[in-house]
């Protein structure tokens, strides 16, 4: 029984989609960002980051989206979520949901959380403007050359499958276009109609 | 046989000296930040992203640090630099890894390549004067939290310990005193006198 740490259409929405494609038993707990109950003493004595995703397992707790989403699809094979048992696809995986952690989500973020990255008001208005050019090129570059289809990594579904459509969910909110993407648009859509997605985007309202 | 393409001291250096340290067989070829050879027209057919560290395998290439590491951990298990039969423990080197990747790596980058994200010059000022602090909060979150010693997981080494010794090198370039972290600063010197990482050190001057 897992107990995973959520909020609402944040980056978590990776790993709760994956949660629940899993089959794993879990209890999801909305933390709180509009009051800051990350940064609380409660919520930062079980993850000292502050941030979301949070997974308690019997061994520990874990955090970070890529290493969530590979550990599920470890703990469940079944559910065939990364090509586990072949090293140089799973680096595939791997480079794709790095790529989404430390660069596109990265991009998106200047956006709405520039303060972390200077105190002036000034140059945080000077990242927002330029974000929707930043997390464009990014879209641009996943649809032109890292997206296979019909899924990310080609035929077979895998987790990157979540984490694409987690951060794809934002453009509207990142005045990006998508239909300027036109491969990434149409996994979109297709994504909501899967019943552990619809579930889950539930779970986020 | 690999072909590594990596920039001096840049994060390339956390694959390198895995690859070093995997037993791999591999060619080493840098590239010339100082005159964009990364944006260049036969970089990118190798690397649409235009960053290192970039993996030529048999199998096609790897790009990202994080899949690259744990990629060769599982293709070189005789060498031992991660718990790749124990999905929570390489769920932890994996969450290691991607804080390194999407929050240190990237505080670090504010400092230096402030004009990803604006255009503006005041603004890139402006992050570039936060940065110090930025980048001294993770470290003492590292060494607070997520270091375990004597290695960063405890008593096995691991590819963590070559990506955070890799970061921990711009500490200075980034006007943040090594002093600070008694166990980071400890780490560094034991890294720096394990042979591979000598050898590789060598390859980046």
């Amino acid at each position: 029984m897992y107990t995973f740490f959520y909020f609402k259409n944040s980056c978590s929405l990776a790993s709760h989609i994956t949660l629940e494609q899993s089959g794993a038993e879990y209890r999801a707990v909305a933390v709180d960002f509009m009051v800051n109950e990350q940064r609380g003493e409660e919520y930062l004595a079980l993850n000292p980051k502050g941030r979301v995703p949070l997974l308690l397992t019997e061994q520990g707790a874990l955090t970070e989206n890529p290493a969530i989403l590979t550990y599920l699809a470890q703990q469940f094979p079944d559910a065939k979520l990364a090509p586990i048992d072949n090293p140089f696809k799973l680096a595939q995986v791997q480079s794709f949901n790095a790529y989404l952690s430390s660069t596109v989500h990265v991009a998106h973020a200047h956006g709405v959380r520039g303060s972390r990255w200077t105190d002036d008001a000034a140059a945080i208005a000077s990242m927002k403007e330029k974000m929707p050019d930043n997390v464009a090129d990014c879209f641009q570059l996943i649809e032109s050359t890292l997206f296979t289809g019909p899924w990310v990594m080609g035929q077979d579904y895998t987790i990157c499958d979540n984490y694409l459509f987690t951060i794809a969910q934002w453009l509207e909110g990142d005045h990006v276009d998508p239909a300027r993407f036109p491969k990434i648009a149409e996994h979109r859509a297709r994504m909501r109609e899967l019943p552990a997605v619809k579930v889950v985007l539930q779970a986020n309202q």
